[in-house]
């Protein structure tokens, strides 16, 4: 029994969040996206022992989008190693937007920043191995399947279609790269693997599941497996602080003081160490691309729980 | 006859430039441009009347590169006008490399600068009309047969070949534009007449003959014909003061003062108006992308001939 | 007598300039200046021949602004010539703004683009000789008193206090190029004699006898006297073509086609080689800072009498 | 008693570090930092009872540089609270040079991206309260008193004197702050007090012993006096990981895992939340400006007694 973390503290930062819904508007950009339902709002935390606290949407299907960067980014570090992939792309948190090309000229050498930005999860990407898209997206997909405990975890074929029709900035930056020499892959199965994985679908309670393995460096206390090394776990927290928030890291950091990655489908992966994995959904993002309920509510969480790291 | 012409002062200044090109580099980027002969140097001059005077290297084939950029242009301007052209590229210089993608971020609208850059040269190829590369080719083929008075002007298909495989920078550049909104036409076949139209092949004559037309405004004098409006031809000779000699215009300008653009093949094709068109080509490049022995020549001759237009 | 150039020509070209002064705004940032009223307009020309054609508020004083930059260079390569002026300074237009600080970190060496940006001017105001900020402001002053043949030629002194006071950018720019090694002088002196030479008044007739000197290449046909060297009029007037417009140069030089200087008072000081010399006065300014009348008047101009150097 | 945490493992992580001295250069920039003996190493750890653990020179003096950033942030966060602070300066971590200054131009509103940068910690400096820069330091001194317990903490007069005649990019940044409306107290007196607060003199152990208030969250336990709020702490503590390390902080992050501060004299302040504050101090800098033995003293450190937050 987890008494220290009561559900009616949980209902009341989603209520907090939930007056916030109308201030945000779902992601344009994605057609696909664009027919979300912005009042939605779930957050599920997972604990140590594996039980769920659940409040609103918390079993709705959404996509994963910028969240699969940690993913990607563990199954290239396990195939490859730190050095080769930090040979590949940075450690450093960045003030440009995600999508910015600039750093990619003006940065000697000319590799991405950091993995949390879209020119380095595309480098992360070409990192991953395995014969054709399918057989290296499927090592992405088993890891989530294992964090998840759902076998069914798939890509939502609309999304993913959707996806690469707008996807031009994208393409920009892995030809930048292949220029570079930073993407040694084929750049269209690159970024075919990249559209993919951000396409993937869960639900909030399964992304709370996922930050408990990650709180936990990497352990799975439901079947007892150590599933990435803890070396891993800590380096991608490390990353969710410095820059998982787009470029409202600093501030998500100083407010709430919780690693945590965003997508722009409106999911949250929060983990905090050793304690508990938060999910959280809400599409309708603000301007720098954030579920703006989402972050309500974690402040709020974050504050009554004394989650904060710092 | 033109007697204030000197053949002696030409092979001077020719003599002049010979002293320099093992001070540069061929073009080592496109694996066909590195096995050009760095020492060639051949100097064209077409004067009002037809007549030319040659020397050295002037019936020695080589590739436009850059060059065309003005014909591409040429044919835009004439095809579409110039409202319409310069509502996806702009009219300014930049301080930047040909290649930079920066500014094409940070400016807004986000359209390239000027049509000599590579993004702005790649946004005007995506305004050929026509249908498929073929035609879209044709029609600058078609006007450089005319300024050339040959009607055997190709492409070099092993340097296309070449060019197509390591053009990585400028996939970014287009697929940033298409993302911009400013490239409509589809991004492979743009690329594809874009590469195709850099490795249409000419002599140091042909240049010269091609200057004289824009000398004197779009007029041809040996056919009578007037191939392109008075106020593109303008348009051109503008451009190539501002930006015709990648980041070292400015400098170009000061020093020798004649309205030039070079290309990486060892080109230049310079033109005094009213009163000749000169081809230069000399392979061996400076660290700028000019024909390093061509600069030279053309400052002696310059002054020489008090050609500068300032 | 002058039959070619018609004094009705010119009132229509002032007359269509006229009709666009309440598209702009005077200048905002200096108090002094703000003062302005935006729907005067004067237009002078200076023929070689000494004599003067006007329309307009010729007589009006106002300040020199930016357009001062063409004379500090003057007197800074008069007293140390090209090469030690061009250590320090580029030759090369620019696509930012003429008060941007992003090129002096970013290009390497940290030298300014060119000496029509804010950047450059300071650094050739750093590069003129003399004891104390008066004896090298009386270099300039003696080369505009020359050059318009009026002795009393001075700085207003309101202005000066008013540009001093609301300069921190260009503080900001001078101490960038100090750290830099750029700027050897004393940086308050070096920004004061900048302040002061900015607040030099004159009206658009002296500027079109000022026009008509750099026309005949630094030679004084009213006294005979060659008040700098040919190449050095030479070089003003390419920067004036590839920077002399902040960055509307390019535009402007398509679509006039002659040198020309702009400042913020609204002035615009333009020469065409070896014909005349134009002064422009109208203090309302489109967005880039140029005379928006001013422009109009002389796209006009430029038009009817096929003033186009191109 | 502290058993867990063992001299001869502090002793082994100072002996790692040793070995690394000789890989790294004393500050040049700053001519009296220039003097200081690049084998120094020294390093000391304050646990929660006030009890020390020390290595090596932790008694030399050297100056605190931008480890001072992080104390004119807690006197400016008392007076003027967080809204106004951050009004004024940013919450987000950069990928830019801690001098440089683009980003203050391509931002809007222009505001530097945190207070760890020379920006930023000028732009906070301007915010702290008082008559006169000697009034306005004493705040910070008084802070500093009550946090090492020395009341003869003290500014090195050298140092300072140094500093001030080398500083021009800071006062280029300064200036572009007052032109941006950020800075708003005199410029003069601002870069006075940001150097003098630089030069503020300490040991390693003091510094050690102001690591163990911020990791006590303000709290001082040897006086049981809260020496200033939590919630400012925890802002301190969050910035030390997303920007404490210059442009090496997500490396930092990773491989350490700790929050901390670093300074051009080869300090370290680290602090560890509720277990312990580490001074360290090591003049000879890696090439981003941190103590290269003690970054690697205090890697090892975190590996042995398990201090990562992550």
């Amino acid at each position: 029994m987890n008494n220290q973390y009561d559900q009616k503290q949980l209902e009341a930062a989603w209520s907090t969040g939930k007056a916030f819904v109308d201030r945000g508007r779902v992601a344009a950009y994605i057609p696909e996206l664009a027919k979300q339902d912005p009042g939605q709002l779930g957050v599920s935390v997972c604990l140590p022992d594996g039980t769920f606290l659940n409040t609103g949407d918390t079993d709705v299907c959404f996509t994963l989008q910028s969240i699969s960067k940690l993913f990607s980014l563990i199954v290239a570090l396990c195939q490859n190693g730190p050095d080769e992939v930090f040979s590949r792309v940075g450690k450093e948190p960045t003030g440009d937007p995600f999508n910015s090309i600039i750093k990619l000229e003006t940065i000697k050498p000319h590799k991405p920043l950091n993995p949390m930005i879209n020119a380095g999860a595309i480098a992360v990407a070409g990192m991953i191995q395995g014969k054709g898209v399918e057989e290296r997206l499927d090592s992405i997909l088993d890891l989530l399947r294992k964090m998840t405990g759902n076998p069914d975890i798939r890509v939502n074929e609309e999304v993913y279609g959707s996806e690469k029709k707008t996807a031009d900035r994208n393409r920009a930056l892995a030809w930048f790269l292949k220029d570079s020499g930073v993407l040694t892959a084929d750049v269209d199965e690159t970024l075919d693997l990249y559209f993919r994985h951000c396409a993937i679908e869960v639900t909030a309670q399964e992304v709370a599941r996922m930050g408990m393995v990650l709180a936990a460096d990497g352990f799975d206390r439901c079947t007892g497996e150590q599933l990435f090394p803890q070396a891993i776990a800590r380096i991608c927290k490390t990353f969710m602080v410095t820059c998982g928030m787009y470029n409202a890291s600093g501030e998500f950091a100083i407010d709430v003081g919780i690693p945590a990655k965003s997508g722009v489908a409106g999911g949250i992966l929060a983990t905090v160490p050793h304690r508990m994995g938060i999910g959280v959904f809400g599409p309708a993002l603000d301007d720098k691309g954030n579920s703006v309920a989402g972050v309500k509510l974690l402040e709020q969480l974050s504050r009554e729980w004394k989650l904060g790291i710092f």
